[in-house]
């Protein structure tokens, strides 16, 4: 069974992070979502409190599929303040199985890293002017190798599909679209 | 300020619960989520346990501009099975000036409860059999004057917008879409 973790910040965009962790469920895919901080709590940038099931710092989480950052502010201001984040977001773009997964403004994370050289992205328009090396395609989810990023809480349900689509192939894909009434 | 209460019961659907709440809360709007269990914390049918703001059973909540039934299963057979539900479904209903929101399998309790009676509605297709004096239409999401509904979790951020939109206007909706790169 493939496996995801999906890392929860104070401050996560609602939709970004849970429509995935629902889309991803529904595809039989094992979803772990892992709060950065010491209380496994975290409250949403839009005021939600959800409990994620393990803390970042119980384990090292080497052995999923992908990793997902969502953006929402301050949510991923704080994630980019993790150094676990960082060095995780290398060890998954770095392994050509695995995925990672970012959208809004939480590719800006990885363009600060020095992780974005040559590789295509879209992000929110507020952080575009902070993309240097990444190159800025116009599209709204953009898979470039093991990188899928999106633009914002708008297309979270995209991301989600696209996230699954690249762990378990279009046709599943394509049957839990017809559940939940997208087709 | 508009007031929606959006109701949670054990086995929500993620999207079709929490989308609403992100897309209405950056619409300016006062979201209460409602727990209808004697506990806060409820879990949604992707596995993801939420705290609710309050209990349905601490206050009436008529002060409400408009109340939210999500679909998902069990959630939505626990919601038909709330006599408190059935009655604040009916009060939002009667009340020109209030509006009902319903998603997925939930436009099925208001059927079961006989409020449907020459409404033009969308359901889930799990669902539509059941309806009988509803008047089922081939839309995403349907407004049949104070009544709105959706077909399914794909549909939960238009659903979502929808309801913002008959509350605030679409001018500050379309605001929030830009923001969220809908548009």
């Amino acid at each position: 069974m493939k496996k995801v973790y999906i890392l929860l910040a104070e401050g996560f965009e609602t939709i970004e992070a849970l429509a995935p962790v629902d889309i991803l469920r529904r595809c039989g895919i094992e979803v772990v979502t892992l709060s950065i901080s010491n209380s496994k709590k975290v409250v949403s940038s839009q005021d939600i409190p959800v409990e994620a099931d393990k803390l970042l710092s119980s384990e090292d989480f080497l052995d999923g599929d992908m990793i997902v950052l969502p953006g929402g502010s301050p949510g991923y201001q704080n994630l980019s303040k993790s150094s676990k984040v960082i060095e995780l977001s290398k060890k998954y773009l770095d392994y050509p199985d695995k995925f990672l997964g970012a959208i809004c403004a939480a590719p800006s994370i990885l363009e600060s890293a020095g992780f974005l050289k040559g590789r295509k992205i879209i992000c929110h328009y507020s952080v575009k002017d902070h993309i240097k090396e990444g190159i800025l395609v116009k599209e709204k989810v953009v898979q470039d190798g093991n990188l899928i990023t999106a633009s914002g809480a708008g297309l979270g349900i995209d991301f989600g599909l696209k996230l699954a689509e690249v762990l378990v192939g279009a046709e599943k894909v394509e049957e839990v679209k017809k559940i939940m009434t997208i087709i």
